[in-house]
């Protein structure tokens, strides 16, 4: 069972993939945390008051990791790819605001949102600011492309987030349907900043494909796994509660999986605490059981193995380098991590 | 006194202004009209229901009339105008969504926010929809210049709407801070659109700063009014609710100026109404009889006026056409408007 892993051990691996990324990246990382500081600046001091709180939390940065070592791979050798990295991070960032305030989560990155601490209103305004901010960054490298890139994945990112919105409560919700939610809310975005690392060096369309599919593939694979991590992960390395999505009536693929499976009693279970939101101390630790009994985390970490597979085959074309190696890593990682 | 204007009358030349520049853009209009149609569609039915919900309910769409009326003025023929009004009137539209849920308005454009029939989260995420559709939908013309100049009128909106939030309730603003506010959420996007469409139509830099000046000019003025009609608009002509700003402690200019001429006892009523959000029925009458004491309505429609002029002075230097005409009457318009 994927949930008998010794966390400790697993950890110090899945530390060392996404290091070992940060280190090969670390000059360009600079410049990027550098750009990320620089451009969320502004005189109304809440702004990046506000934004600082949640982008200095930490974070793993992943998505802009993966336009850096897309670019690399690519063989570019500009600094244009620092704009595009952080753009998507400001992207991802304005995005996680919206959701703390759509979700009224209260933690994350081991510390109080930021709508709990200066109230929703700021949230979506400094939201809003971000994106502003990215589009602004982005039209710096010049090329259009990437613009039409980055502005569509936005724009799918909203429909997905809008989609899960929909979805919530409804136990009706299939596979089909939560993979069309976390492809369009998680993965486009993985997929666009895999993609850009292409355009900006300049490299043909197969390639920019090739990328995309990665981005894809790795974003799914890295949303899965939350999606387990929401019911099994500790607090201190999630650096947010578990049961967030439990207590939202969010229905993710483990739920999917031990609804399907599950007798009428389990059945009344899941639909009086995910559809009726009446929930009581112990029933998360019920909802675990009932997940462990039909293995519904395992299958959900192989699918999420699968989609890592297929993000390290999709770039099996590039010629071997440091950055492809990395990107492959990357994607076993999300596979595996425990954070 | 300004409030005692006879409706009727002022409504026809005002709504007269208004349809003559509809009129005159009326073939470009419809094409931007089709496109904000296109655009606005998703396969998740609950976007475009939501958004249509407030694009349909009219709008005097003033924004992208101007973008249309700029760029005929400057002498262009081509059509990717109407793209750029289209994204105009997206970001717009986008920051209404986002402000009633921050404002938690009831009633725009006489009848019900989105927010009050689909809750804050889909008008959260349906406005970041709209935001990206209006920065895909920019891209298409191909210019880099235009994409700076929208993405930065963004930010510098929202700073305008933190800055907003900040001096909720804050009866130490002043008439500066007040300007600050309203140059950045109104004047900046009625700027960015008039300046593109100089851009669109290639024309120097100096008559791009002069469609800036008007646009800016013209979006404070209107933006002044739009205060005054809080206090003095007919529900049924604004089609939303007057009072939203004396309900929600806004310190608009009309206030700025009661307070600061008022009586300790008149300080003390704006003080419990507005900073300490205490209010009864009877209070919203009250303040406006306090308005009215001190003309501060009047003094209010004179900035406007002042600003209105300015406006049609920055434009002066264009050689005389229907489009320049046009400008020049909307610009009166703003400052003389019911509704």
């Amino acid at each position: 069972m994927a949930l008998a892993i010794p966390a400790s051990p697993v950890k110090r691996v899945n530390a060392a993939a996404v290091e070992r990324l940060h280190a090969l990246m670390a000059g360009d990382m600079d410049r990027v945390n550098a750009l990320i500081l620089e451009r969320m600046q502004s005189h109304i001091s809440l702004i990046p008051e506000l934004a600082s709180h949640l982008i200095a939390s930490g974070g793993k940065r992943l998505r802009p990791l993966v336009t850096l070592a897309a670019a690399r791979m690519c063989g570019y050798d500009g600094i244009y790819h620092c704009h595009l990295a952080a753009t998507v991070e400001f992207i991802h960032t304005a995005t996680l605001l919206h959701d703390d305030v759509v979700d009224e989560s209260e933690m994350r990155r081991g510390q109080a949102t930021a709508n709990t601490v200066w109230g929703n209103q700021a949230s979506v305004l400094v939201g809003d600011f971000l994106f502003s901010r990215a589009f602004q960054l982005m039209v710096e490298p010049g090329s259009l492309e990437v613009l039409r890139i980055l502005s569509t994945a936005s724009a799918v990112i909203s429909e997905g987030e809008v989609m899960q919105l929909n979805a919530a409560r409804d136990l009706g919700t299939d596979e089909t349907t939560y993979m069309a939610v976390i492809r369009a809310k998680t993965a486009a975005l993985f997929a666009a900043a895999a993609r850009v690392g292409a355009v900006i060096a300049g490299r043909p369309p197969e390639e920019e494909a090739a990328l995309e599919a990665y981005g894809a593939d790795l974003g799914v694979a890295f949303q899965l796994v939350d999606d387990v991590l929401d019911y099994t992960g500790r607090r201190s390395l999630l650096g947010k509660n578990t049961g967030d999505d439990f207590r939202e009536g969010k229905i993710t693929l483990p739920v999917v999986i031990a609804y399907r499976n599950g007798s009428e009693d389990e059945r009344a279970f899941w639909r009086r605490t995910l559809c009726e939101g009446v929930q009581v101390e112990s029933d998360f630790a019920i909802a675990r059981r009932l997940l462990d009994r039909h293995n519904a985390l395992g299958a959900t970490l192989d699918e999420a193995r699968r989609f890592a597979g297929q993000a390290e085959d999709a770039i099996a074309g590039f010629p071997q380098n440091i950055y492809r190696d990395a990107l492959c890593e990357l994607a076993a990682f999300s596979a595996e991590r425990v954070y």
